[in-house]
């Protein structure tokens, strides 16, 4: 039986046969309320306008090699490969993703409190923060599959009970983005709106959605709307790169043929009066492991890897 | 039972479970006997180093336009999609493909002996020319799929009995390419080793390789090294665009997610002098409209689209 709820609802989804556009209720940028600077007024209203914001190194070339050491000395331990955190190829049994990465492994978890990242999140949501979903994603090259346009906030919505559009995603690569290796792809200005999804969701819809997802994803007519207006960007830039982007912004990825690897380092910060509540369109919420139900504010605190 | 010939192999693939690499045996660049002046020697020098040469704008927008109204009308016409020259979408009967436009298409046929194409090619050959395929894909946006790397002489040696490296391809863009919707990738520099391929080629393979390559295309290991020399170049720039390339130089494309859509013109101009023999590693010689054994070789006339 389904439980979604029906009231309080601003962006309802998957409850017709059709896709509607709803007009944000929520800010984009919310009042630095904390009084931060790491993010000028420029980079703030690039933010407002585009939904994302992009910085070409912002962590060492040390400090990725230090990361990348880790993951890979987390990939190969049997024991760790058992929980079920980690997402393993079926066929090679080679690790693809890990979850929750700030909670089970003292680097990573380092990282998501670095003021770097969190103090950009921090500024323009004007609250503490606590992470409802990390996650590193290892991809060799060859093989990355494509993943299609969709809006994170319609799931989080959806599946896990996000009420408001007042969270950020950031993702830190741990491998150089080329143009042609699959790098991240967004369009600018598309987290205004809402695109309330046909469909319903199925039960236990994270265990096919996280490899590829088809219900919560926008119809063409309105992506092709989008993309009109202001086309389309791509994250690229050497390992260390960081992409912040708004919860609603639409985003994809193409496939990867080429041999270069992409590896990236994935945290979803939420604002501390944003928090989980029953889901929206789901007959029950998604594990503790993929939205976490248990905030933690964040204190930034320096990850401190030194040459 | 196989055919495949045994004698004057300069490049033996596809009979063995090994992939090798032999260098190449035929010259990049012919002597210039036709005394063209098309190309400078910076741009023959180049295509002689990286096995490709681009021209952005190569073609007017008002060109661009005629031959795009010709191709939708093309697609169009019930009684001409009954023809086996026209690839059709399995679900929505939407033309993919027109194989030997140069032969069943008046502006198509014209195109192709235009001297801004023809003659880049004669100069680089050092001969006269004819076409061995012609062919117009048309891909809408959202649905484009990948197609993974592999050098088109390999198959042209294997399946079409062309004996030497002495042929160009030319693709003219009618879309604008991005770098995001899956634009012609190159590895500059592969053009002067030959992979050898393992496996033997299936019977009527190009029913399946024409969608999805797999026998014919290099190992892992081969690609990997190739890429780290010279990295990957893509073939971007508006509608009009012309790219030139080696017959063996390694090139793929990725999938497109995006609503921008993929038409192109495909000529393979061949070197009179390298006429298709018997395949080399296939029981029987693919169709004529796929490879033709029937040269025509082109007299340069201008396309004479005005304003």
């Amino acid at each position: 039986m389904s439980v979604s709820k029906t009231v309080n609802d601003d962006y309802p989804t998957r409850n017709s046969d059709s896709f509607q556009v709803i007009s944000r209720r929520d800010p984009i940028v919310y009042g630095n309320s904390l009084q931060l600077d790491v993010l000028d007024s420029d980079q703030v209203k690039f933010f407002e306008e585009s939904g994302y914001l992009f910085f070409p190194n912002l962590f060492s070339t040390k400090e990725v090699s230090t990361l990348s050491d880790e993951l890979e000395r987390l990939s190969k331990n049997e024991e760790l490969k058992k929980q079920e955190q980690f997402v393993l190829e079926p066929q090679s049994g080679e690790v693809r993703s890990i979850f929750e990465v700030h909670k089970n492994n003292n680097l990573f978890e380092k990282l998501s409190k670095d003021p770097r990242v969190v103090n950009v999140v921090r500024q323009l949501l004007g609250s503490d923060v606590y992470i409802t979903q990390s996650r590193i994603n290892r991809k060799p090259g060859f093989e990355g599959k494509e993943f299609y346009w969709h809006s994170d906030f319609e799931t989080w919505h959806a599946e896990d009970g996000m009420p408001h559009m007042r969270a950020i995603s950031c993702s830190i690569s741990l491998t150089d983005n080329y143009e042609f290796n699959g790098p991240l792809m967004v369009i600018p200005g598309s987290h205004k709106q809402f695109i309330s999804c046909a469909g319903k969701t199925p039960d236990n819809h994270y265990q096919v959605s996280l490899k590829r997802q088809e219900i919560g994803t926008p119809d063409k007519e309105n992506l092709e709307k989008m993309v009109k207006q202001n086309s389309i960007d791509t994250a690229k830039g050497p390992a260390g790169s960081v992409i912040f982007f708004d919860c609603n912004l639409m985003h994809g990825s193409s496939g990867n043929i080429t041999p270069y690897p992409r590896s990236n380092v994935f945290f979803v910060y939420n604002s501390i009066k944003n928090k989980l509540e029953d889901p929206f369109s789901a007959s029950k919420p998604r594990p503790e492991y993929i939205a976490s139900r248990e905030p933690q504010v964040i204190t930034p605190k320096s990850l401190e890897i030194t040459i």
